[in-house]
C-alpha cells in the first residue's frame, strides 16, 4: 500500500505542497501517526496532534501552516470527508478473498460463475445462478439457485441470497446478512383480532381462537446497482411482485425490510432501522438509526426521519421528520420542549385554579 | 406448477366459471400478468389492472363482471388474502434442498436423520441428535448435538439450532435464525447499580466497581409444532427450565426472544419485535413491528401490542395497547392528540394567568 | 456432571447441612426437580415448590428449615444470583466442540493456531491468523485473515471474526454474531441534505440529487479481555482507527454497535441495544434492552440507560436516565405521569378559560 504524496494528491484530485515524493505507507489519525503514515488531518481541531505527532505527511484543511506542524508535504482538502473516501480507498488493505475458487467450495455444475471470480471455503453456489465477472464471496456465504447477480459482487462471510432474486452490479453483502428470507405474511380463516383493532382504532372486540395459515412468497428480491447490506441485516422477499431496493441504496448493520417494501434510489438506511412490509420508500430518503416505518405506507422522495422516529403516516416529499410518532421536526422539538415543561405546567394550571376558586369565593 | 382453472378452484376451495381448462403456470399482479399468468385481482381496485392486462384468468372479487374484462375465466374469493394463501402454497416454484444429502454435508454418526432428509452443502448434524422424516436442511445450516426435532423441518440456509433444544413438528427456520445462543443472565457479588436502580426508581446510589459474573444456561429452547422464525431472529436458551415457544407461533426478522420467555400458541411477533428475558406472553398475542417487552412481566391471552409499543409493565387479556410506554389505544391516541396540542396549551395557560394576574391589579 | 453436596458446597464456597454425601447429577426448579436433581429454592416464594417437589437435596435461603421440606441436604445461598452463577458452572453440560480440529475444517497453513484448538466441520481461520490456546470454534464459524485472539476463545456456529480484528482472552461469541462488518459511512461530493437538517434543526433547504461514496474502513475492531457478543449481534470496524470494546463488558443478541465506538470495560448491553457510530462509551454503563445511544455523543462512566431509552446528548457520569429523548429517571417518571394527565389537563384549562371569559363578560 506504499504511495508516494504526488500519486495519492493525484488519485485523489487534491493539490500537494512539499516533498512529493515522500512514501507513505497508511493512513493514521495523526496523535497516533508515524514517520511512515499519512497523517488526517483535515480540521484545524488536529492542529495539536499533528505538532506532538510523528508525521511527516498529511491531508491538511486549506490554508493550514503546514510547515509549522514539521511536515514534509501536505494534501490539501477542501471536503474532509469526501477526501476521507478517496483516501480511504487508495489506502485499504482490503479483505482475503482468496485468488480462486477453494477446492472447500461447492459451485452446482449448472450455475454460471464468470471467470476470475474468487470463491472462499464452505462457500456455495445453486443451480442455473447466474454471477458476472469480478466475484468475490467469503467463506460459509450462500447464493441458492435460479439467483440472477452483476460485476463486482462482494459477498463477505455467511451472507446469504436465497433463490430467484435478481442483483445489480457491485454489490455489497456484510458478513451474515441475508437476501430473501421469506415474507412474514398470515392469514385467518375469518379477520384477525389485529385487523379488527386497526379498523376501528379500539381495542373492544371480539375474541376468537385462530390459526395462523402461512402465505407463501412467490415473489423475490430485486436490486439494483452499488446497493450494499449491512451485516446481519435482512431484506425479505415479495409475495406476489418483488420486494425491490433501487441503485445507490446504503443499508446498515442489522435493519430489515419487509416483504413487498418498494425502496427508491440513493437511500440511506441507519443501523437497526427498519422498514414493514409493503411501504413504499422515495429516493434519497435517509432513515437515520432505529427508526421505523410502518407497513403499507408512503414516504416521498428526500425525506429524512430522525434517529428513533417512528413513522405511521404518509410523508410527502422533502420533509424532515421525527418523533414517535413522528411530526415535523420543528414542530416535535417544540413538543419536547413543551413536555419537558410539562409537570411545572400542571403546578401552574393547578395555582389558576386555585386563584379563580379564591376570586369566586370572595 | 401449471394447473388448469378447475384444480386451482378445486384446492383453494373456491368457486370458479368459464374456460375450467385453461391453463396457468404461475400468479402474478393483474397490470404484470401475461396469457399465462393467474391474474391476482380479488378487490375491484385491479379492475382497471385487469382491463389493461393480458390475463386471460384470474382471481377476483365476488360479483365481478369477469368476462367485461376480457377474461376466460374466474376464481371467486370471498376473503382475498385466505385465497391468497392458498394459491401462495398451490404456486410456490418452492426452495431447491437437492435430493438427498450433500456429499460435503456433515452429520454425525450417532444422528439420527429419517430417510429422505435433504441435506445442503456445508450443512451439519451433532451427536444423538434425532430428527423426524421430511427434513429440508440448507447450505450452511447447522444443529448441535442432542436436538430433537419432528416432522418436515425447514431449515434454510446459515440457521442455527444449539444443543438439547427440543422443537415439533413442521419448524420453519429462515436463513441465520438462531434457536439456543446462551441467555444473558450476569451477577455481580454485590447488588448491581441496575438493581439498585430498579428498585428506588431513582439515580442517586453509590457507586462501585464490580465485575459480572455469568450465569450459564442449562436450560434450552422448547418449540412447539407449526412455529416459524425469521431471518436473523434468535431465541435464547432459558437458565434453569426451557425458553418456551408455543405451537402455531410466527416469528419475523431481525427479532429477539430472551432466556426464560414463556410465550403461548398462536402469537405472532412481527419485524425487530423484542421480548425480554423470563417475560410470560399469553396466547394469540400480536407484537407489532419493533414493539418490545419488558423482562419479568406477564402479557395476558390475545393482548394486541401496537407498531414500536413499549411494555413496561404487566397486561390484562384482552386489552390492545400502543406507545411508549404503552398504554390502552384509546387513552395513547387521547395522549398522542394532546401531545400535538402541547404547544398551544402552554400558550394558552400563559395568557390565562396574564388575564388572572391583569384582574387582581384593577 | 454427578457431584455430592459437600464438593458442591465448597465449590461454590457456600455452608451446607445434611447428607453432604448425597449425589445429585442437574440443577431444577423446585416444582420440577426429580430425586437426582439439586433443586434450586434460594427464595422463600420456592417453599410451596419444595413441599410438592422430590427433590432431596436443595439450595435455599439462609435460615430456612429446609428438614421440613422434606430435603435431605441443603446448601445456603445468600445471594441468590450469585450462587446460581457458581451452580450454572457446575452444572453445566456444555457444548459439544468435537475433540480435536475436524477433517472438513479448514485452517490456513500461515494461521497459528495453538495446540489443543477444538473447531468444528465447515469452520475456517485465514491467513497469518494467530489463536490461542484452548479455542473452541463451532461449525460454519470464521475466522478472516490477519486476526490476533487471546486464550480461551468460545466462538460458536457461523459467528464471524473479519480480518486484522484483534481479540483477548475468553471471547465469546454467540451464534451468528459478527465482528468487524464494515462501517457504515459515505459521504457525498457536496453536504448532504442530513448534515443541513443537523444543523440547521429545520426542514427547510436545498434539495439535491447526490451519490453516496462510499468511505473505506480501514480500522479494525479491538476487543478486551472476558468479552461476550450475542446471537445475530454485529460490531462494525471503524473508518481509521479501530472500534474499541473494553474488558468485562457483555452484549446481548441483536445488537449493533457503529464504527468507532469506543466502549469502556464492564459495561453491560441488553437486547436490541444499539450505540451508533463514533459514540463514547464509559465504563461500567448499562444500556438496556432497546436502548439506543446516538452518534458522535459522550456517556460517562457508571450511567445506567433505561429499557428503549433514545440517548440523544452527552450523559454525565453516575446517571441514570430514561425516555425518548432520555432524561433523569426521577424527570421522566414525572413527565410520564404529567403525561397521562395530559387529556384532564386541557379539559381543565378549557374550563378555566370559560370561567375567565365568563367573568369578562358579568
Amino acid at each position: 500500500m506504499a504511495h508516494n504524496i504526488a500519486e495519492l494528491a493525484q488519485a485523489l484530485g487534491l493539490q500537494a505542497e512539499g516533498a512529493l515524493n515522500l512514501i507513505v505507507t497508511h493512513a493514521a489519525e495523526p496523535g497516533e501517526a508515524g514517520p511512515d503514515a499519512l497523517a488526517l488531518a483535515m480540521d484545524p481541531k488536529y492542529a495539536e496532534g499533528l505538532t506532538n505527532g510523528r508525521a511527516r505527511a498529511a491531508i491538511v484543511w486549506p490554508g493550514a501552516d503546514w510547515q509549522d506542524f514539521g511536515l514534509e508535504a501536505a494534501i490539501f482538502a477542501p471536503r474532509p470527508r469526501w477526501a476521507m473516501a478517496g483516501v480511504s480507498h487508495v489506502m485499504d488493505p482490503g479483505h482475503d478473498f482468496g485468488t480462486d475458487v477453494h477446492p472447500m467450495a461447492f459451485i452446482d455444475p449448472t450455475a454460471q460463475v464468470a471467470k476470475g471470480a474468487r470463491v472462499g471455503p464452505f462457500a456455495s453456489v445453486g443451480a442455473r445462478t447466474r454471477i458476472g465477472p469480478g466475484a468475490r464471496i467469503g467463506p460459509n456465504a450462500s447464493i441458492a439457485e435460479d439467483v440472477v447477480i452483476g460485476a463486482d459482487l462482494t459477498l463477505h462471510a455467511g451472507a446469504r441470497i436465497a433463490a430467484r432474486c435478481v442483483i445489480g452490479n457491485r454489490f455489497i453483502g456484510q458478513p451474515n446478512a441475508v437476501v430473501g428470507g421469506c415474507g412474514f405474511s398470515f392469514v385467518t380463516p375469518e379477520p384477525s383480532a389485529a385487523e379488527d383493532v386497526r379498523s376501528t382504532l379500539s381495542g373492544d372486540r371480539e375474541i376468537r381462537q385462530q390459526k395462523w395459515q402461512r402465505i407463501n412468497s412467490l415473489g423475490g428480491v430485486r436490486i439494483g446497482d452499488d446497493v450494499e447490506l449491512g451485516a446481519n441485516s435482512s431484506i425479505d422477499r415479495g409475495t406476489v411482485r418483488d420486494t425491490v431496493i433501487g441503485s445507490g441504496t446504503k443499508i446498515d448493520s442489522v435493519c430489515q425490510i419487509g416483504h413487498n417494501v418498494q425502496m427508491g434510489e440513493d437511500c440511506m438506511m441507519c443501523g437497526m432501522a427498519g422498514v414493514a412490509g409493503s411501504a413504499r420508500i422515495g429516493n434519497r430518503v435517509l432513515l437515520a438509526g432505529k427508526s421505523a416505518v410502518n407497513d403499507n405506507i408512503f414516504v416521498g422522495d428526500d425525506v429524512i426521519v430522525g434517529g428513533a422516529a417512528r413513522v405511521f403516516t404518509n410523508v410527502p416529499s422533502g420533509r424532515a421528520i421525527l418523533g414517535d410518532p413522528a411530526t415535523k421536526i420543528e414542530t416535535q422539538l417544540e413538543i419536547r420542549k413543551a413536555l419537558r415543561r410539562l409537570p411545572r405546567l400542571a403546578a401552574k394550571v393547578a395555582e389558576l385554579q386555585k386563584a379563580i376558586s379564591g376570586q369566586k369565593q370572595t
